[in-house]
């Protein structure tokens, strides 16, 4: 008996996006032209003006979430196409809107849709790609049950969106402070909702019964915590070759991230709120929030949250290659490079 | 034999408000409480900060018209309270962007939410709104078809404003002008998808078989049209002490509107263009553009529209209370004031 090598992250994730793609294309060309052309824009598809591109889109981690959710309820992966391009679309509606509440102004490495096509048109590019997702999955056949997953998805992301907007007009010191816990459920809300939503809509329409269901939606929100921990390990401590962030760069942003939050929570850390948004000190606020064991406590949690994810999928009955995928794909997620 | 009085406008939108009102309130009640409050704001329910306030919302057609359609179907209107809360958090969530796309400031005599709250939490405050009508349909028994219905609306919806935002950057003459019909069909989904939809939707809650559901979203969209046409000659000719407006105001915005458009084709009206935009000469492009046949043509445009609904529902098979009182509100909206 030979026994075959697991696919890789790689392997995964083309797989996936060379299942979803056409769809997604198909969906987005629907479109009004001038708001495809934004859309397209956005997943790196075209430039501005509608010249053909090959621009870096996301990693396509949610759509291929999707696929494997419909693998491990034992359908074809194909079910769990309409899943994934509601999913992409949704992110890719969230980036849009995002970018403008935050003021980035570049995403991957090319100016943010509104910067590109300015602010009005970025809305309204985001409204239809929300209104197209909702469509693609109100015409799948689970489709009642399936739009409920996600219309209470994006409640958790517009909710996790509003507190990650008012944490910012918090004070780092004092009762009024950010608590990590708070920071847990708005990063579970802001990045764990689409995920675990991604993976539960897809084993919904493989057919999956409630109760793989709602497992599969718990592992995929811890895995989204997890993932947005080790993102703000990466984002203070990470390898700038790597991240292609500058390094430090979160806390030359002054943004209130886990390790921050934790560290803040120590009296070693006394001397950080006046460190943080001073580019030429950030280096001294990492060396204190470590210090003040902010990113020991962050990995803690990302670990802990991981090991939940794992635990989760261990005890659903899946399909044992679609969980080895996913088990793939989520130690990769919650472990990059540390 | 007594014959009672038919409800006049206000009644028949009161008594709907009435019915619905608690539930929009509970619904957005849910929601994250900043963004309650913006939503909220814009309902006319309280002040920036919160304070209770009974500032005009809408004239609530909307959800009239949802409740209208459950009766119509022979349903209790309670039946159609998830249609009409939809609808009119889709038409706050849509107001709330416009204003932003658009510029306004102003939204019946106050502050946009844009300028009160910012334009990212005004963003992020719609598409709470968005998400919030997709759930509550999602969550009400007839969810699968409300949702299908409401989401092809939504991407009418879209596809209207998109077009809107366009015919203002092409040219008032030449081959590359916007025509009459260009205009109607974007009036079509601006305006018609939404007021077609909301009635649609508060049908297919009732119960009503689909042709009746189809029939009564028809009517709908033809008193849209209908509808912006009126807006359009109130727009330029309307007494501002009625409307709320100045006189002339869309000339002095050099709106596009249906009336302008129609003078455009015809050779009177060569002078036009120059005094659109100009304050000043509002009286005089006023003047040009009734002598060029655009009133006319956009009062007959409108009845030919009011007529086709009111056609549309004399052959639906309708419960005849009902089916009085939305003739009642489609003389109202398309025969306002002329």
């Amino acid at each position: 008996m030979t026994v075959q090598a697991p696919p890789s992250v790689p392997e995964v994730l083309g797989r996936c996006r060379e299942l979803v793609l056409p769809a997604l294309q198909e969906a987005v060309g629907g479109l009004h032209p001038w708001v495809a052309e934004m859309a397209a824009y956005s997943f790196g598809w075209c430039e501005v003006g509608g010249a053909p591109a090959a621009a870096p889109g996301g990693k396509g981690v949610r759509q291929a979430l999707a696929v494997l959710g419909a693998e491990a309820a034992g359908a074809d992966g194909r079910a769990g196409v309409p899943a994934a391009v509601a999913v992409e679309l949704v992110h890719a509606f969230s980036l849009l809107h995002d970018d403008i509440m935050d003021g980035d102004g570049t995403r991957r490495r090319r100016p943010a849709v509104w910067k590109a096509y300015g602010t009005g048109p970025a809305v309204l590019a985001g409204d239809a790609l929300f209104a197209l997702a909702v469509e693609t999955l109100a015409r799948a056949p689970q489709g009642p049950g399936a739009v409920r997953l996600l219309s209470a998805a994006l409640a958790d992301l517009v909710r996790g969106q509003a507190d990650d907007l008012l944490f910012a007009t918090r004070p780092p010191a004092g009762p009024e402070r950010v608590t990590p816990e708070e920071y847990r459920a708005m990063a579970e809300g802001k990045t764990g909702a689409l995920l675990g939503c991604a993976v539960a809509l897809g084993a919904a329409l493989g057919g999956a019964p409630e109760g793989v269901v709602g497992a599969l939606e718990r592992a995929g929100r811890q895995l989204g915590v997890a993932f947005q921990l080790v993102d703000d390990v990466l984002g203070i401590w990470g390898d700038p070759a790597v991240t292609g962030k500058p390094a430090g760069g979160d806390l030359r942003e002054r943004k209130m991230t886990y390790p921050v939050l934790a560290a803040l929570s120590s009296p070693v850390a006394r001397g950080l709120p006046e460190l943080l948004g001073r580019p030429e000190r950030a280096e001294e606020a990492a060396a204190l929030i470590e210090a003040a064991g902010g990113r020991t406590a962050a990995l803690a949690q990302a670990r802990r949250h991981t090991e939940a994810a794992r635990g989760t999928l261990a005890q659903a009955p899946l399909a044992p290659r679609a969980a080895g995928e996913l088990r793939t794909l989520l130690d990769h997620l919650a472990g990059r490079e540390l």
